[in-house]
């Protein structure tokens, strides 16, 4: 029990200087050849940043091809205490691939096939590297369905996803990544090489590490293959849009759909600012599709057979119509995509109110979605601030844009102060401070507003079981 | 970290003598007044066995009313070294609460209160005393749903299902108890409480400790309130159950359910010595549903919107109506009922087969399901023994009931040996020793046909990481 004696993250370095010895440089050349080693500064950069928009050089950045590769570099890792930090396509929006306090970044971006899709098994087997969208596509021409689904799923990773444990629009009816990870091969500190899970649906031999690697952002290991749950794809979908007059009026009708047995594949909703936006986009566009007055919008999907679509929209139109909507428009095929160019237009939109956005995602229980945005719109008037909520309604999951003007220092401190506040709202209202972007760098601070003592240490801990000596993703552990 | 140091499980007493010193029964007997506290061996023996069967004494058994009772209890007992046996209603077919060994069986049927529905939050809160099929109709009252349903749930209790991830008909669409888990109370050896997780359907923060408690069969700790997931009650189901004449056209007929985009709640099927037992249970009824020459079964169920739902029955008799069935039947309401009457009669009925039963519950990747029961099939021929299969077929999750005469030595030595081959088989084809039972102490032998030295090491260090002394279940844990 040797290994558990030192604490989790504390003793990998944390100096900025880079730690790569001469020594240190040779070993990696020989594990990596040719530009599967980079070590010069203006090839290292675009590895020192994510979406976060913060950024830390690394000391080198790996680019494996192999789980030997990689079995190697973190036997020589944990003997040389060297941070490791995981990374793909670098969508995170909090830092979590921001090699602050040095390390050798491994780049999983060349293992990226699509090793299986088993139709028959309703499963995939990839390597971590593939993007998320292409695996949808191949799935699809399977007639089978990944749902996980994040805004980012075109240029994101599955590797990426499952670490961060992403979400999406469709977790309302198909849950998170959390729930289509079957199984995984993860190699610790030390090189040994871990196989969890596997092809099964069903399974309970064992303590449920695949899970826990979920959303554990590369702080135990690093996956090297990941088998994935598939479903049957749904023949067919339906949307439908419905403006209101107020907030209050757009969240009731939320909830009539959920009282009418009705589990829609997403429900997002925009409120007042956010329509703001979106009807500056759309007159430019050449059409607002909404009535003046339009404060609040929902936009709701359903899938399933195409003869059953038929008949649930229908009564969807029926629940939804009797909640006294401004304006209703359902579409399928290619009205339905136009529907939701209207959500896809929300973030480019934003910034036709204030240059300079801090986008947050706290969730809240789902039958507090009302009171939280209520609250955040009272304090966006409170201190004089631009704040747009919207987002994942079925779960209970906003998003938050503080919009400022970065130039303006007063504007950005009080966005930074409020930002504080919706944090605390999330909490009060027994919420959390991130419902799927995770905490990185950005969110470390706030973490103690959510997590007592006793939970971090136990985490600390169990980090310990696989990486005893803190080099993964030092820094950067989601507690 | 000297909490580390010992090997968990271990260290804690393996002596079947009781170890309840006068001091320390003392000690119980101020925590537990009145019949809280039990200790004549009449009152322990019921606490000794599940249905595994399997028994052994129990030093005392304790009957905690509250989380303060039972941080209380863990204190003590960590300090003590006392191992701790939790328990609820002994549904555990795998001696997971059988207390070899000794130590301390912490009953847990006092704290059952269901807490709260909330409808607007989607969301229960229960002790984990709370019967499984209570909750399920506490919900229903609130037009909400709480998809597990182990065979077991009118008798089980949530805080059971919860431990061991219990499973059930409605897995393939919905998944099974880990899916519906968002948060809980739980206390660890040395008393301390954590908080995880909490009311929101997404949430990031930390590692995911709520999952990781899920199927770990009260060896990390001993939950004292769980939050779960609710979804809005669908409107209706249906049903439909098909005979074939061969095993492998209704397997057949599974995946072209599957191929057809649709999704059901439940698909079950039975093999011919399943059907043979049912025809005789059914003559004996006073009617045979199927015709002579059925030698396989698939029951699949679906839900939805009352609308939609008769539009997909219609697709889906069309579909399964498609693969050549010489019997077809579908219904709704009291007619759906009956159909399901011939899946619960499955259990009872294979006693008319032979009077003793051995229950497997192996999962293989779902694909891999006709493979592995024409396997079991030539195992029953050739070591002559009476097999039949059953179960979850849309999840490759598959009920082996090894029929014999526990009188005949041969035959129950037989049965013996082909029950270890029937894991094996599973473990070839790509699955697991246990998709729903569990390992417990009958099945913890086989557990290194299936999970390395690497992977069990990495969960004993977990373990440790939550219970250093090992008293949380020792000899049961699941790997």
């Amino acid at each position: 029990m040797t290994r558990m004696k030192s604490r989790a993250a504390s003793s990998a370095s944390s100096s900025t200087d880079s730690g790569l010895t001469p020594v240190r440089t040779d070993f990696l050349r020989g594990l990596f050849p040719g530009d599967a080693l980079l070590t010069a500064p203006e090839e290292l950069a675009p590895f020192g940043t994510d979406a976060s928009r913060l950024a830390a050089m690394p000391w080198a950045v790996v680019r494996p091809e192999s789980a030997e590769q990689v079995r190697e570099l973190l036997r020589w890792a944990d003997a040389e205490r060297v941070p490791i930090i995981p990374r793909a396509r670098g969508t995170n929006r909090v830092g979590s691939a921001v090699p602050r306090g040095g390390g050798v970044v491994v780049s999983m971006l060349r293992m990226n096939r699509i090793l299986e899709i088993d139709p028959r098994d309703f499963t995939a087997v990839v390597e971590p590297g593939v993007i998320t969208g292409d695996l949808q596509a191949a799935a699809r021409a399977e007639k089978l369905f990944y749902p996980p689904d994040p805004s980012s799923a075109r240029i994101s990773t599955v590797g990426g996803n499952v670490s961060t444990c992403a979400g999406g629009l469709r977790a309302v009816k198909y849950g998170v990544t959390r729930d289509y990870v079957l199984g995984m091969d993860a190699v610790l500190p030390g090189g040994e090489l871990l196989r969890l899970g596997g092809r099964s649906h069903k399974d309970v031999v064992g303590l449920d590490l695949v899970r826990l690697f979920v959303g554990s952002v590369g702080c135990l290991g690093l996956m090297t293959r990941i088998i994935l749950k598939l479903l049957p794809l749904p023949a067919a979908s339906a949307s439908l849009l419905a403006g209101y007059d107020s907030l209050h009026a757009a969240l009731e009708g939320a909830q009539a759909v959920f009282r009418a047995g009705i589990l829609p594949t997403a429900m997002e909703f925009m409120d007042r600012n956010t329509m703001r936006a979106l009807t500056e986009e759309f007159r430019e566009r050449g059409g607002v599709p909404w009535p003046d007055g339009t404060e609040a919008a929902l936009l709701l999907k359903i899938d399933g057979s195409a003869e059953g679509l038929a008949v649930d929209l229908e009564m969807l139109r029926g629940v939804v119509g009797g909640t006294r909507p401004k304006f209703l428009q359902a579409g399928t095929g290619d009205a339905e995509e136009r529907l939701w160019e209207v959500r896809r237009a929300v973030s480019p939109a934003a910034f036709r109110l204030r240059p300079d956005k801090m986008g947050e995602d706290i969730a809240v229980p789902r039958g507090r979605t009302t009171d939280a945005v209520e609250r955040i719109h009272a304090l966006a008037a409170e201190r004089d601030l631009c704040i747009l909520c919207f987002g994942h309604l079925g779960d209970g999951n906003i998003h938050v844009s503080i919009m400022h003007d970065a130039e303006d220092a007063a504007e950005t401190a009080r966005a930074h102060a409020a930002k504080e506040i919706v944090f605390r709202i999330a909490l009060e209202l027994g919420g959390t401070i991130s419902g799927e972007h995770g905490i990185g760098l950005a969110k470390k601070a706030f973490v103690p507003f959510q997590l007592g003592e006793a939970e971090r240490a136990v985490m600390a801990r169990v980090k310990a079981a696989f990486d005893p000596h803190g080099i993964m993703n030092p820094g950067r552990e989601p507690w």
